[in-house]
């Protein structure tokens, strides 16, 4: 199954795609940053994002997007604009008749460090080893993309099947993660 | 100069179209809700409120789009809805090649009532007044589109043109507002 992640925002949203099938550990198909540009005017900016996620799409073709649920406690005037860009990413994926799939931050986080408060340095490790890359995703805030991403793919039965067929080379999940 | 306000909401969506010109009142062209499940996945909403809008915006052909501005000092979790929703709002009007305007609460009800605290009945009165609708617009909850429609036609420097040349018909903005 190749999944997309989207770690949404209006200035930087991630993108993260990553291809599993049970038993064997994901592989990172893209990464990337969709950019939009601060000063110009809102539906612009939502233009450009639209655009960005359906190239994406249309590139790297996933079966399932999975995107980041916005998070309510947040600052409220931040929370506004990456609301938006998300209903923009999920509405990209509807478009494209694509099934989807939300998460919280501390689900994903759940997921990848066995942890829901891990922070940014551990989920980036886990991610780096859990998709075998040779070093941390680059740009390094797309790491939540691919956290989302994988997520997606080990709720989706993956998680209990790859522990078990590759135990040694993917570290189950544990509380703490690695430093 | 035809505009399109939307009052963004995820279940409840109003739009309303007004034309006018310099010199002149207001005319309705059309007023709706678009609706959405409340039970359906997020997705599926925002696509059906983008196919609703975009009809919308096909058959009434306006030359901008008016959104209502989300309003951070809301509840943080129905916020996130409501931008999603002005998200989605923005997002059609733009892929449509439209320029488009956003305008806080506060500054349509300002614009309408001459005051940025009427409540829904006063502006429903002056919406119904300002473009001589024979009764108060119905779905009731879509007035304040026709609101932000007339606020971004008013706001265009129509106001005080049409002040000076229909000031017996169209009453002046004055603090308060009707009964």
């Amino acid at each position: 199954m190749r999944v997309m992640g989207i770690d949404p925002g209006l200035t930087r949203c991630g993108v993260g795609v990553v291809e599993g099938r049970p038993g064997a550990p994901g592989r990172m198909i893209a990464v990337d940053v969709v950019r939009t540009d601060p000063e110009a005017p809102l539906a612009d900016r939502l233009l450009a994002l639209d655009e960005g996620l359906r190239r994406h799409i249309e590139s790297h073709r996933p079966e399932t997007v999975a995107v980041e649920r916005v998070f309510s406690q947040h600052n409220v005037a931040s929370v506004i604009g990456t609301a938006q860009a998300s209903g923009v990413a999920l509405l990209a994926a509807a478009r494209a008749g694509l099934p989807t799939a939300t998460y919280t931050p501390s689900e994903a986080k759940a997921a990848i460090c066995g942890n829901g408060t891990a922070d940014k340095r551990q989920v980036t490790a886990m991610v780096t080893r859990i998709l075998r890359l040779s070093e941390a995703p680059r740009p390094a805030d797309a790491a939540d993309a691919l956290a989302i991403a994988i997520c997606h793919l080990w709720r989706g039965g993956m998680k209990a099947r790859l522990a078990a067929a590759d135990g040694s080379r993917t570290p189950p999940p544990r509380k703490g993660g690695p430093r």
